[in-house]
C-alpha cells in the first residue's frame, strides 16, 4: 500500500481570491469602524445610515494612515490624519486646504452581502463577484431550525481545520474526554464529490444511541430504543463545511432507500456550521453555529449546544495551532493520506483547482496599487 | 489636476550619513555610560574628568561584548569581558596577559560636538565634519528665551515626523481637542526652498487671537484687541524643523513690509524646536523643545507650554506609529502629495538630494571593519 | 604583533553532527514524555517500561503533529491527532480506521546513550555511532568523586561558552565580585592540543592559597601553609570543557616533574565539568557540574560548591548572551585572537575539522525525510 502525499508547504497561493469568505457576523458590523484582514487584505467595514454594509480598504489613498484610525461622519469616512473623506464606494469626496479632488483618488471597495447572518466579501476580481457563489448556511437563519454559534480566531492555515473536520476519527484522539468514541471510527464511510464540493456520508444502523442523542430523541420526540444515525460532512470549496448529525429510530426511514428517498421526520437533527476565512496564510477567522431542528423555543439548550461545541473546538485550536508550527519548522515534509483523509484530499483538490486557475489568469480588477501608479 | 508622488518605500537609504545628528540632551551625557544607536550604529556617549563627551561604536575590537557593559576608568573604557582599555579616541592602550598592543586595535571614534543644549554626532566621514553644518537651534539656549523640551522615541521612520511637522492641517483632524483649528487650514501660506531649507509662511492679518495667545499678549505687553499671527515652518536638511509662532498687535509691524523689515517688538514669541535623529530605517529620536521670548522668569509657564506641548505630541505619536506600520503592510504603494504637502514635498527632495550624493560616492573613512580585516 | 582573526559569522555550519551531545540529565527522562530541541531537531525523549530511553522525532509522520503532545501506551507513543502509534525504534505499528500500516511508516529515532548522569544522542549518521566516542565526564558519577550540577539554557551559539571557559583572565572582569583575581591573569600557562583535544596548563608554584582553597585544604588535611596550585583547562571536540583545580602543599610532589609523574594525594581537587550542546546555531543548553575528591560525605559543601557555581554562571550567561546579540548587529565582523585566546583558538580549529569533514561527505542516513518522500 502506498500512501499519497500532498505537498503542503508548496509555493502556490494557500486560498483562491475569487471567492466569497464570511468576513464577520451581522452583529459585529454598524456605526463604528471595524477593521479586519481577509485574505491578507486590511479592510474596514460599517454600515452607512440606511444600514448597507460596506468594505474598503484599510490605508488611505493619501499618505495610508489606517482609515480604521479615522470617524464616520453620516456615510463617509474620514481619514484621521489630513481628513479625506471617502463615500461608502471609496470615492475620496473632500481633501483638505483645496477645492478639487483628484478624480482617481480613492480607496479599494470591496462588494459585500448580508446573507445567513454573515457578512461576506469577495475579495478577488469584483466584476465575478456573483452572490448566488455564497455558500450555502441557511440553518443559521430559518425558522426550522435554532442556531447560535461564535467566532474564533486560529494562528494556522484555513486549510488544516478543514482537514480536521473532513475527517471526525480524530474525536477519539483528541476529543476523549467529551465525545470520542471509537465506534465512529470504526463506522465505514463513502466519499463522493462534486464540482465545487465534497462529501463524507457514514450511517450507523440499528444502533443503541450514544447518550446525548438517545436524550434528545426522548426528550423531542418521546423515543427510547435503536437508531439510525448518521454524520454527512459536506465540504464547499473553498472554504466551508457543514455536518448533519443525528439519529432517527431504527427502521423509521431515515436511511435513504436505493431512489435516495429518506424521511427524518421522526428523529432529531442538527447541524455544525463551519466557514474559515483566510486572515493571512497562517492564521483564520473560523466562523462556526450549531442549529437544531426540534425543541426550538428552549434557550436553555441553544446555550448548552453553543458552549459544548466551543469547548470541543477549543480542544482542537490546540491541535492545529501546534500542527502549523511543526509545518513551519519542517519545510518541504509531506502530508501522507490515510484512509481517513479521503475528504480532506478532496476539498484540497477542489482548493487547488480554484486557486491554479488564478495563477493561469491574474485578477483584472484587483491590483490597485498598480493601477493608481499607472495614473500617477 | 495630476497628483505628484514619491515613491517611499524605495531601496534608496533613508537618511545621509554625512550630517550632524542630535543623540542626546547635554544632562543626559556625564560619567555614566550611556548606549544609544544613531543611524543603525550602536554608540557609547560618555564626558572624560574635563567634561568633554566622546562617542566610541559600542562594541570591543575583540570579541564584540557591548563596551556599555563595561566601566569607566578615569578617561578610559574598560571593556566587561576580558578588561581591554581604550582612551576616548577608541585607541585601545591595554591588552589582558601582554605587554603589546596591537597597533590597529581600536573601535571607530565619532565626531562630536556639544551645543543649543544638545550633543551632536556626525556619522559620516569624519573628514567632512564641520561644526558650522550644524543645524540652528540657539532659541534652546539664549538669555532671550526660555525653553524646555524633552526627547521622545518614535517607532516610526523620521522623515513622516517631517512630514507632520511641515503641515499643520494635519491639527485640525489629529488635534481637534486641543490646538485643532479650521481657520489654520484655510489661510494661504507660501512655500519657499534654498539649498539646505524649505520654508512654509502663513500670515493671518487682523484676526481675533485664538484664546491661549490672546492671553499671552495680554499678560505679557497688556494689548487686547485684533492680531497679525504667524506661522513660519523652517526645514533644515537633513532634520531639523523649527516652527516660528506668535502674535502681535495688528497693524504694529510685524508683517514684514516689501522689504521684508519687520518689527514684532510688540508682540509675543514662541519657536517650537525639533529635530529627529534616525535611530534605525524605521524608529527615530525625536528631541523637541518649545521656547518664548516673554515672561521669561516665569517657571509655571515654562512648565505649563512644555506638558501642553508633550500632550499634543502624544497624540501625534500613535498616528505616526501606525502610519509606519501601514507603509511596511503596503510595500510599493507611492505617496500622493497634495497642496499642503508642498513643504512636505521639499524637505525629501533635499534629503533625497544627500543621500543620492553619498551614493554616488561612497564614504571614504566609514566602513571601518573592513579596514580592519585588511589588516588582519 | 599581527593578531590571527578567525570569521566567526562564516557561513560553515557551528556544530558537527557526527557527535555524540548530552540531551537531558538521566533524571530527567522518564515515563513523562520530554520535549528537547538538539542541533536544530526536534526530539522526544522517554524511557520504555524497562527503563531504556528513546530519542524519536517529535512530528507524527502523518500530519506532523508534535507527538510531544501525545501520550505513551506501554512503550509505545500514540499520536494525539489521530492515534498512530509508534514503538521505542520509531516504526509506525497501527494507524486509524484500516488493518494494514504502510511499511514506510516512520519517525526518525536517535541513538542514544546513558552515561555519567546524563543522557547522550548522536544527531548524524547512525552508523558512526560509536559510544566509545562519548566526551569523558566519569567524575560526575564516580565513588572517589561527589558531584552535583544543573541544567542551564544560554542564548548564544555554543562556542561562545567554549571560548569563555577556555580562557580563565575574564574572571577578573566578569567575576569581579566573587573569584576574579589579577594573579590568574598573570601566571603563563601552556597550551597544547591532540586531535580531539586542547589544554590550557597553568601551575602557580609556592604561593599562598586563595581563602576559598587554602580553607577546603585545611578541612580536608589538616594543612596550612605555602601551596602549588593548578587550573588544567581541557576541551574534548565538539563541545566538553572539563577544567582540574585544586591545591597541594607546597613542593608535596603535585607539580609534575620532568617524566609526567604527578603526587596530588595531599592535596585538594575538584573539577568543573561543561559540556554544551547546541539547541540551535544561536541557543545552547548547557549542562555543568561541580566534582570534589575530598570530604565526600559533607552535603552542605556540595550544596555550597553547586550553588557558587551557579550564582558565577548566571554572571557569564549575561556577558554571552550579549555578546550573541552584538555578533548579529555586526555581521561579517572578526574575531581578534589575543595571546589568552590560545585555548579558545585551537579549541574552534577542532569543531571547524569536524564541521569540513561532514561538508565534503554529507551524511548517508540523516536526510530523512528525503528517503521517505521517494517512497512516496
Amino acid at each position: 500500500m502506498q500512501p499519497s502525499t500532498s505537498n503542503f508547504t508548496s509555493s502556490t497561493p494557500t486560498f483562491p481570491l475569487n471567492a466569497w469568505y464570511a468576513c464577520a457576523y451581522d452583529v459585529e458590523v454598524g456605526r463604528e469602524i471595524l477593521a479586519r484582514t481577509i485574505c491578507n487584505q486590511k479592510m474596514v467595514l460599517y454600515r452607512t445610515l440606511d444600514g448597507q454594509v460596506c468594505a474598503l480598504a484599510d490605508a488611505c489613498w493619501h499618505r495610508l494612515l489606517p482609515l480604521s484610525m479615522g470617524r464616520l461622519e453620516g456615510d463617509e469616512l474620514v481619514c484621521g490624519y489630513h481628513g479625506l473623506h471617502y463615500n461608502a464606494k471609496g470615492r475620496c469626496t473632500s481633501m483638505p486646504s483645496q477645492e478639487g479632488v483628484n478624480p482617481s483618488a480613492c480607496v479599494k471597495s470591496y462588494p459585500v452581502v448580508e446573507r445567513h447572518r454573515l457578512i461576506w466579501v469577495w475579495t478577488g476580481d469584483p466584476a465575478l463577484a456573483d452572490p448566488s457563489l455564497i455558500a450555502d448556511l441557511h440553518w443559521n437563519q430559518h425558522p426550522d431550525w435554532a442556531a447560535d454559534g461564535k467566532l474564533i480566531h486560529v494562528k494556522c492555515d484555513y486549510r488544516l481545520v478543514i482537514d480536521n473536520l473532513m475527517d471526525l476519527t480524530h474525536e477519539t484522539y483528541v476529543h476523549g474526554s467529551s465525545i470520542g468514541n471509537a465506534a465512529v471510527a470504526e463506522a465505514p464511510f463513502v466519499a463522493t464529490h462534486g464540482d465545487k464540493t465534497a462529501t463524507i456520508t457514514r450511517w450507523m444502523e440499528n444502533i443503541e444511541a450514544p447518550p446525548f442523542w438517545a436524550n434528545q430523541l426522548f426528550q423531542a420526540r418521546g423515543y427510547k430504543g435503536p437508531v439510525d444515525r448518521w454524520q454527512i460532512i459536506r465540504f464547499e470549496a473553498p472554504s466551508t463545511v457543514t455536518i448533519d448529525v443525528g439519529v432517527a429510530p431504527a427502521g423509521s426511514g431515515a436511511v435513504p432507500n436505493a431512489a435516495g428517498e429518506s424521511d427524518r421526520s421522526q428523529g432529531v437533527n442538527g447541524y455544525v456550521l463551519n466557514t474559515m476565512t483566510p486572515e493571512t496564510d497562517q492564521t483564520c477567522h473560523y466562523f462556526w453555529a450549531i442549529a437544531r431542528n426540534y425543541s426550538l423555543n428552549e434557550q436553555r439548550l441553544t446555550h448548552q449546544m453553543r458552549e459544548g461545541v466551543a469547548g470541543i473546538f477549543r480542544e482542537d485550536e490546540l491541535i492545529l495551532e501546534a500542527q502549523q508550527q511543526a509545518i513551519n519548522a519542517n519545510p518541504g515534509h509531506p502530508f501522507y493520506n490515510l484512509n481517513i483523509d479521503a475528504g480532506a484530499m478532496w476539498a484540497r483538490r477542489l482548493i487547488d483547482k480554484m486557486t491554479e486557475a488564478e495563477r493561469d489568469k491574474p485578477l483584472a480588477g484587483s491590483p490597485k496599487s498598480f493601477v493608481l501608479k499607472q495614473v500617477a
